[in-house]
């Protein structure tokens, strides 16, 4: 099957592809919404980072497009140290992205490397050169035939990045639903009550996130993840609720990653 | 009075800060953290934007550091076209901030203009050169002497941020207030228990954004702008019913922006 996946390959995207699928055909895309939009069977989009929060694009375009949800994966992002050199000591400039190269200050600052800003880890990997070094995945070093100098170079260790399965539309069992719920109009204690229809039916909320609806400052919708499958009685039930209150888009279920 | 800004000049917090305080020094800062951290008597910060979001650095730092928020600030984020050329066909290159670009997707196709990207808005306007026009304020615009070949550049209109203020930890009086909530476990329905402490009291949530507490994945916090000033008796009970649910950070009450 085909999988759009955000490249170029070596990402930490496609790093969750290849522990997700067994047997898969990557499609490499430049971007979040190009991957979505893409004529493939599946897409992985990353979705939520231990450190860093929601990613607002994947969250935004689940409630524009078109898609059902169907898995997710948690991936722990560990750098590695990537280059043609074989010492560390060859290496004078530093290549990453600058999210990447914030979380390996340490080490940087120990060797006193220059910094080289690239648009993702894995182009990094890619355009290394002679007395050069990037910081990417280990996967990312495979690719591009680098030494891996040394592994798991970020300052903390408790870096994770959630990302979600998007799936051909065909409605799924699972221990989990995502739901976006995009009330009309605002009042006082709104949330508050559409919470109860979860809570009133004995539903746990693992995820609630608050974007905006672009209609301007103030206006926002709710991309919530539901502890129960969609075709269960409590869920049923929440759902009906929530129509109550505001549009609601079931997008799927699918099991905890 | 010192007011640290995201700076170089020109930039729209800037902006923020020229049309928020009346008499002022203003302190330029590399990045959102080194503005809190400034010793000067306020700050102003980017919070959310009406196309992209909360913006998480700003949200977090209000978590970590010991600042009280005293006001908000909203700015309608007009792009202008800038350069040292008096005629729009002398230009070959565009630079701005990627977000910016991608905000004047139009005008930039239009021309065939070649693109440029940089750190800032403000820092493509300090940096234009023969042949190129950059994409900033209009603020920017008068502070490097560039013609403003064309304004409100943007393909759509409804692009608004909103800036907090924080001040010097003086308690003041206002008709919203901002917290932090952290509770110490999770269980179904805590977040919805939670809310009943404003609903049951009467009091309105205009803002409410979930934010990792770099812990991994699935511990969350909460930060909250409640319509109700903090001396209010509602207020006051609503935060008693909140201790004894979470932790309960009172960041301030301001008026609105």
């Amino acid at each position: 099957m085909k999988v759009a996946i955000l490249g170029p390959e070596g990402t930490y995207t496609h790093q969750a592809a290849e522990e997700y699928f067994e047997n898969y055909e990557p499609v490499f895309c430049s971007s979040i919404k190009e991957a979505i939009e893409a004529d493939t069977e599946a897409t992985v989009v990353p979705f939520e980072n231990s450190l860093a929060g929601g990613v607002g694009k994947s969250i935004d375009l689940l409630r524009e497009k078109d898609v059902e949800v169907t898995g997710e994966h948690l991936v722990e992002i560990n750098h590695a140290l990537l280059s043609n050199e074989d010492d560390v000591s060859n290496i004078e400039k530093i290549k990453s992205h600058p999210q990447a190269l914030g979380q390996c200050r340490e080490i940087i600052e120990k060797n006193g490397w220059e910094e080289v800003e690239t648009s993702s880890t894995a182009k990094a990997a890619q355009e290394v050169e002679k007395g050069e070094a990037a910081i990417a995945s280990e996967l990312a070093g495979e690719l591009n035939d680098l030494n891996k100098l040394e592994t798991e170079i970020q300052d903390e260790n408790s870096n994770t990045t959630r990302f979600l399965i998007l799936g051909d539309g065909e409605v799924k069992e699972g221990e989990k639903t995502s739901v976006v719920i995009e009330p009309s109009e605002d009042y006082p204690g709104l949330l508050h009550s559409m919470l109860s229809c979860f809570s009133g039916h004995g539903i746990n909320l693992s995820y609630i996130q608050s974007r905006p609806t672009q209609d301007g400052i103030g206006h926002y919708y709710f991309y919530l993840e539901a502890e129960a499958d969609q075709g269960s009685e409590g869920f049923r039930k929440a759902a009906k609720c929530l129509e109550t209150y505001s549009e609601v888009d079931i997008l799927g279920s699918y099991n905890r990653g």
